[in-house]
């Protein structure tokens, strides 16, 4: 799972000419979004967003370049995709549209051999050094200086659940990929035990995104109604949120399942990753829950580590409110990640 | 957690020189293993094995000075120590021992500026690219190629518990630290919960590192013998692993706890860092084990995840048998990472 250089050479920018724009886009389970970049600053008039389903038939390379033609298909310094789904030997897809590309495929549909290909949090973890105060919100303050090169880590809970640790190697950084959503859900009693049998019956293994994302919203605000009623309807996270804002218990149990949850794998997170740098929160359902996490026990959770618990509880954590930090983070993994493969 | 460049200046070899041997030592909670190194090769009459209770008064750096003075107090081209415990910012210690030394004092104490500290599982994860067949035994084999570059894992299981990622980026390794033995031991059942509220307000709390290490094997060996019979006494480890090997049944039920959440713990971390080239598992405890681990489920623990159950069940799992491996990993940390601060 690791991209590598690609098979078409390197074309250089020609002398005495500034480079050209990058291409970056974040593709996700539902809309792409795609924009042009000079270094790491995305060109505001460039950015657009596309509803996947719009575009099924171009797949991904046809939509890359049926967006370079709208923009008078500029001579590119490099390419970069970030995409909701793993990515081996530099090739990756969305299974629900049986799109699939390759950095060759990537290389000729943007017409520049620069090119990379990420999934979608370590293109979040290439963004944090290019992100201002404006787009992080503040969740735990963080106790003394932080180390300088000490490692980060992004969490994205949105359509899935993923993380990426972001590592400062030498004078760059090294952001490899994870699939720890797919661990097992972590159960601390019995009633987390119950949960965990009834989500595994129902979606076939009781994984941490199965609870944390957007359709794990909707399990556990359902499983929160059957047990007060049998007869209880599933209702969609929007309207858990919604009724979770207006005081339904139902929704308050529904979330302070979450949110504790968040917090114990954002502990165990830290201790395999060690984020002595911090933590950040990302995608739609974590920006959701900001306003959340304190009341149903965020910090608790995290620090509930033994031994650790002052190391955890000292870490700084915050949320990246910025919804376009995926396309900087392409952008830089081509400004600075260009002669590093494997991260 | 990441060790810096020393303070001290490089001392160069003298030139039309060989460059000196380098000093690599493992120190463990109980011993200490030191020896000189010529590249990654130790030199067999410089192995040393000492009680680090005998040398209490001495300090590492004492015990290092004193090692030495037994070689003829050679001119250093580097020293590397790999310690069972947190390193933060190129110092760690031995809370036991109140041992303590950073890269300060090891240059001072080696004569040479060239110096690392490692714990004793990024060690681990250095030796790897210089471990024989007859260093490995295996455990599951993989499937298919295993892609250049691929990321590995190193687990061991002995003293404590703990991981190293072993990345390959560039033309080096870069193998961070982490403290996944702290993270919460995962439940699976009804018996899981009650072991793991048992080992819990016994030891403060229930982390993967209180099962899965030598004091693992004595809890959960009583917490079976307590199941059949209140006045159960404990046993010590050995005496638990010899009863294991005559067939008694409560050491069969200490066995297949440690085996499997093994197995399911290596998962998650495995989702957790992508090692497609191959999980490592070390320590005493897990050598210990070795003849186990299929008898009591290691495999179908291992890749019992849902949707990754495939990738899981085709990656390579070996153990490293070379008690000396942490050693050769201090000698290629020197020769191959010196450039490269932080891993």
């Amino acid at each position: 799972m690791h991209d590598r250089a690609a098979p078409a050479p390197l074309r250089p920018a020609p002398p005495d000419s500034a480079p050209g724009p990058v291409l970056v886009a974040d593709i996700g389970g539902t809309n792409t979004r795609l924009a042009l970049a000079d270094g790491v600053r995305l060109r505001d008039e460039s950015v657009q967003r596309r509803v996947n389903a719009d575009h099924r038939a171009l797949g991904i390379g046809g939509l890359v370049r049926d967006y370079l033609a709208t923009q008078g298909a500029p001579a590119l310094d490099g390419a970069c995709l970030a995409i909701a789904g793993p990515v081996r030997d530099g090739a990756a897809g969305l299974t629900n549209l049986d799109w699939r590309i390759d950095l060759a495929g990537l290389a000729a549909a943007a017409g520049t051999g620069r090119v990379a290909i990420l999934n979608d949090l370590q293109a979040q973890g290439w963004a944090l050094d290019h992100l201002g105060e404006e787009a992080l919100a503040g969740v735990q303050p963080g106790r003394g200086a932080v180390p300088s090169g000490a490692a980060r880590l992004v969490v994205g809970m949105g359509t899935g659940f993923n993380a990426a640790p972001v590592h400062r190697v030498g004078a760059g950084l090294y952001v490899p990929p994870s699939e720890c959503g797919h661990a097992a859900l972590p159960v601390a009693d019995e009633d987390g035990l119950a949960f965990a049998r009834w989500l595994g019956a129902r979606r076939g293994f009781a994984t941490v995104e199965e609870l944390l994302s957007g359709r794990g919203v909707e399990a556990a605000d359902l499983f929160a109604g059957l047990a007060a009623d049998p007869a209880a309807l599933p209702r969609n996270a929007a309207g858990a949120m919604a009724a979770l804002a207006a005081g339904d218990p139902r929704a308050e149990a529904m979330a302070q399942r979450m949110v504790q949850i968040l917090g114990r794998v954002c502990g165990d997170l830290a201790l395999a990753h060690l984020p002595e740098g911090g933590i950040y929160l990302c995608g739609g359902v974590a920006r959701a829950f900001l306003p959340w996490l304190g009341r149903f026990g965020f910090h608790a959770a995290l620090a509930d580590k033994g031994r650790f618990s002052d190391w955890l509880a000292g870490l700084p954590v915050q949320v990246i409110t910025d919804d376009y930090a995926a396309l900087t983070g392409c952008a830089a993994r081509i400004l600075e990640g260009s002669e590093r493969p494997g991260g």
